[in-house]
C-alpha cells in the first residue's frame, strides 16, 4: 500500500499556499533528485526505490480526513484547502531504472510538471528513494562479500520500525539478496523465505538430542539445526550428525547446521571436518551473529567455509553509513523555463541547473569508462571535452572508442505509469550485471577507485554563467 | 494500524508448527524482552514503543489471505494451518512504562502465557521496542543538549521507509522531541507540527526578497525566512530585516530566521547582532543541517545563539549507534514451571532465568540509586546484599536508607490490555522527570557514569545453581 499524502513536511504545504496564493501553482517546474557523497564510503551506489515511488505518485491524493486535519492546524485557508483536495500527481519522471550502478551529483531521478505538484512529493521521494538505495547498496556489498555463498536477510527484529523491514527486505533484494526470513515482505515481494529455530527451541526440551529429534520430525526434508545452544564442538554438531544419521535411516537428508556465536572462522572449519568425517559433506553451514561485508570478508580470509550467511541489523539498517542515512536531495533546476542554480557559501552544497540528460560512456569490451551528464537536447560523443564537476578548470576528452548510452528513461508521463513494475529477481541480476561492469576498484569494500562523473560542454558552461550572475546580482 | 500477524520471522512458525506437532504449545512459557548494552555509548536507554507493541498483541491473528501464503510456503501441515488460524494473544505482558530509564540486562518487558503465542511476538516485539527506544533514547539525549532551546524533528526525508518516520517521530516525542513537520505523525499522535520553506521556495523568485514577501503575505503570523540560500549575513540576513519592518508595519511580527548551512555558531551570533540592532530581539534563529547532540554541544560551547534546533536524519535514523540498532533480545526464561539458562561458549550472550521483579532503590531525595532484578516472590529491602550480574564474586549492601519501588506493572492480563493509551506529552514528561533522578554522571554524553544493576540474592543463587547444571548436564 502506497504512503499517505501526509507522508510530507509542513513546509511542502505552506510554500504550496503560498504559490497558490502567488498564482504561481502551475508553473512549470522542474526538480533533480540526487546524492552528493556515496554511501559506505564505497565505489558506487545502487539505485533503488523507483516502483514504490511511482506508486506513491500514482495513488496521491488527499482524503477527505487529511483536509480535516489539514485544516485544523489552522494554517491554511479555504480556496488553498480546496485547491489541495483536487491534487493529483501528474507530472513527468524520468528515471535511471533500479540495479543500476549511480553516482553523486547525477540526477537518478527527475520530476517535471507543475510547480505545486513537483513540490509537494519532495519528502516521500527522499524517503523511498534515500532508504531504498542505501539498503541496496549495502546488499549489493554482502553479496559480493559473500559469493560464491549465498545470503539470507533476517534483520526484521533490528528494523527501523515495521515497515522499516519490508521496505529493506525489499531494497536488499534489489542489491541481490534474495531470500528473506521476513514473512510480510516474502508474501508482498513474493521473495523465497528462510528460517530455523531460536536458542528458545532448544531450552524448551530436556536436552539439546531432544530438541533437534523434535524439530527433525516435523521438518525431515528442511531440516537446519541451531548447534551453539551449549557447546557448539563438544554437543551441538555431535548431536546434529546423530539426527542426521537418524534422517537418513528414514530416507531424508539433514540440511544444514547453523551457527550463532564464537568464532565463526574457527567454528564453520571445525564443524566442516566433524561433518566431513561423518560423511556429511552435504550438509550445509550456516552462520550468523551480527554480520556485515567487512566481517564476512574476515571470516573468509580466515579460511572459514560457510555455505550460506544469514545478515540480519547490519544490512536492514544500512550501518556503517556515518550520518545514518543517504543523503539524497531534491533540488529545484528549472522554473518556467529558466535554470536555476544554488549558490551556497558551502561550496559543497551547490547544485548544477538545467533540464539534464545522463550518460554513460562505454567502452568496446562493455565495461563502464565513465558518466556524464549533459544539457536536454545536447548531443556529445567520443573526443568530446568533459568537465569535472568540482574543479571547472579541470577536464578531458571522452576516449574515442567508446559509446555514449542514456541512462534514464521516462517511466511515469504527465502521470500515468510508463514503467511496469519489475520481478525482484530482475532488479538484483541487473545490478550484479552493472557491477561487473564497473571498473575493478570500485567494487573494493574500502578505499575504491573514484569513477568519473563529468559535465558536459553546455552544462559546465550554463553553470559556470548562472554561479556568475549570482555572485554579480 | 497495528502492523499483519505476518510481521514475523518464518523460524517462529516453523517453530510452532513443532510445538504444535510435539503437543507442546500450550506449555506455560516466560520471555524476558532485554538488551546487554546501553545505545550510543550513553549512560542510560529511555523506553518506548510499549503502547504500539500492545497494539500490535492486541489484533493478532492471521487473516485468511496470511494462512493462503503460509500455506503456499510449503512447509506447514493442514492441521497447524488450522490451528494458526485460531491463534490470538491471550498472553499476560508485565513491562515498564514508557518514558522510564532502562539499563542492560533489565526485563522491560515480560510475556507470559502458551509456548507458541508467546513465541510467536518475538519478532514484531523487537522490531517495535528495539527501534522506539532507540530513538527516544537519542532524543532525550538532543533535547538535553538543546535545553532550553527547543528541538523540532525533521527527518522524514531521511528515515527508514515511510512508517520508519512515522514510527521514529512517535518514538522521538517519547523522549522529549514533541513538535515535528511529519503531517502523517502530527495526525497520528496529535502533535503540533512546524516548517517554513525550502531553497526552492527562494530560487522560485526573481529575487530574495520577493521571496521572503510573498512568504509574509501568505503566513503574516508564522513567518520563519530561510536565509542562507545566496549570502546569509549579507543577504539573507538584511532582506529578512526589510521584511520584518513590512511586516510590523501591517501589525504582525515575523517569527524567526533559519539557518541551514554554515558555521552555525558564528552565522546564529552575527544574525542576533544584526537582529537586535535592527529592534528585532523577538526573531527567533532556528538552526539546522545534520544536527545531533554533539553538534549542538559544540555550537552551544562556542556561543552559538540558537533558540529552536531543527534535527532530522541522525535523529530518526538513531545515528552513533555503531551497530545500527538497538540490540534487544526476547529470550526463554521459564517453561513449564521451570527456569532456564542459556549458558554460551560467549559468556556475554548469557540469560538470567526465571520470572523476575524490577526494582529501583530510591533515595530519600528521590535519586536513583541503583536497580535490583530479583525473583518473582522474592521480598528484599534496604541492607540486603545484592550481586554485579557481569561477576558473580562482587556484591553489596542496597544503602539503609532507601526504599525499593516495582518498576514493572502488567500491562496486558491474558490477552486483555490494562494499561491505556498515555499522551504522548506526559510521556516526555516522564521521560524529563526520569532523567533528572539519576546520578548527574549518568546524563554525560560520553563516558558516562555506569549505573548499577544487580541481582537480588535468590536470582543469584538461582542463575548460579543453574549455570553449574548445564555444565555438569
Amino acid at each position: 500500500m502506497a504512503p499517505s499524502a501526509l507522508l510530507t513536511d509542513l513546509y511542502e504545504l505552506t510554500m504550496l499556499a503560498g504559490y497558490f496564493e502567488q498564482g504561481m501553482h502551475q508553473l512549470p517546474a522542474t526538480f533533480d533528485l540526487f546524492f552528493r557523497e556515496l554511501p559506505f564510503d564505497g565505489g558506487y551506489a545502487v539505485m533503488a526505490g523507483l516502483d514504490p515511488a511511482l506508486e506513491f505518485l500514482e495513488s496521491l491524493r488527499f482524503r477527505e480526513d487529511d483536509l480535516d486535519y489539514i485544516e485544523s492546524i489552522g494554517l491554511f485557508r479555504g480556496p488553498f484547502i480546496a485547491y489541495l483536495s483536487s491534487i493529483r500527481f501528474k507530472g513527468t519522471v524520468t528515471a535511471v531504472p533500479e540495479g543500476t550502478a549511480v553516482f553523486p551529483y547525477e540526477p537518478i531521478l527527475t520530476v517535471q510538471g507543475a510547480l505545486a505538484e513537483t513540490q509537494l512529493v519532495e519528502t516521500a521521494l527522499l524517503n523511498i528513494v534515500n532508504f531504498q538505495t542505501l539498503i541496496a547498496t549495502k546488499a549489493s556489498r554482502v553479496v559480493r562479500a559473500a559469493a560464491p555463498a549465498k545470503v539470507v536477510e533476517f534483520g526484521t527484529r533490528r528494523a527501523q520500525g515495521p515497515d522499516g523491514a519490508i521496505s529493506a527486505t525489499r531494497a536488499a533484494a534489489v542489491g541481490g539478496v534474495l531470500t528473506t526470513s521476513n514473512l510480510a515482505a516474502g508474501k508482498a515481494f513474493g521473495l523465497p523465505v528462510a528460517g530455523t529455530q531460536a536458542h528458545s527451541w532448544v531450552m524448551s526440551f530436556r536436552t539439546e538430542l531432544e530438541a533437534f529429534r523434535a524439530y527433525a520430525t516435523s521438518f525431515p526434508d528442511d531440516c537446519v539445526l541451531l548447534v551453539d545452544t551449549y557447546d557448539t564442538l563438544r554437543s551441538g554438531i555431535p548431536n546434529a550428525i546423530t539426527v542426521a544419521k537418524e534422517l537418513e535411516a528414514g530416507g531424508h537428508k539433514l540440511s544444514g547446521v547453523r551457527l550463532d556465536s564464537g568464532d565463526l572462522a574457527y567454528l564453520s572449519r571445525e564443524s566442516r571436518r566433524l561433518l566431513d568425517e561423518a560423511g556429511l559433506t552435504h550438509v550445509k553451514i550456516l552462520a550468523s551473529n551480527e554480520l556485515d561485508e567487512h566481517v564476512i570478508q574476515s571470516i573468509r580470509s580466515e579460511g572459514g567455509l560457510v555455505d550460506l550467511y544469514g545478515v540480519g541489523t547490519r544490512l536492514v539498517t544500512g550501518a556503517g553509513q556515518g550520518g545514518g542515512a543517504l543523503g539524497g536531495i531534491y533540488k529545484l533546476v528549472e522554473i518556467d523555463g529558466k535554470p536555476k542554480v544554488k549558490v551556497s557559501g558551502d561550496p559543497s552544497k551547490g547544485t548544477i541547473p538545467g533540464k539534464k540528460q545522463l550518460w554513460r560512456v562505454i567502452r568496446p569490451d562493455g565495461g563502464f569508462e565513465m558518466d556524464v551528464i549533459g544539457l536536454e537536447g545536447e548531443t556529445i560523443g567520443p573526443g568530446a571535452q568533459v568537465f569535472d564537476p568540482s574543479h571547472p578548470l579541470r577536464h578531458a576528452p571522452i576516449p574515442g572508442d567508446t559509446r555514449l548510452e542514456d541512462l534514464r528513461t521516462v517511466v511515469m508521463d504527465r502521470g500515468s505509469r510508463v514503467l511496469s513494475p519489475a520481478a525482484l529477481p530482475a532488479l538484483a541480476k541487473r545490478t550484479a550485471t552493472e557491477l561487473r561492469s564497473l571498473p575493478e576498484g570500485s567494487l573494493r569494500l574500502m578505499n575504491p577507485h573514484r569513477y568519473r562523473v563529468s559535465l558536459s560542454p553546455k552544462l559546465h558552461e550554463l553553470r559556470l554563467r548562472l554561479i556568475e550572475e549570482a555572485r554579480a546580482g
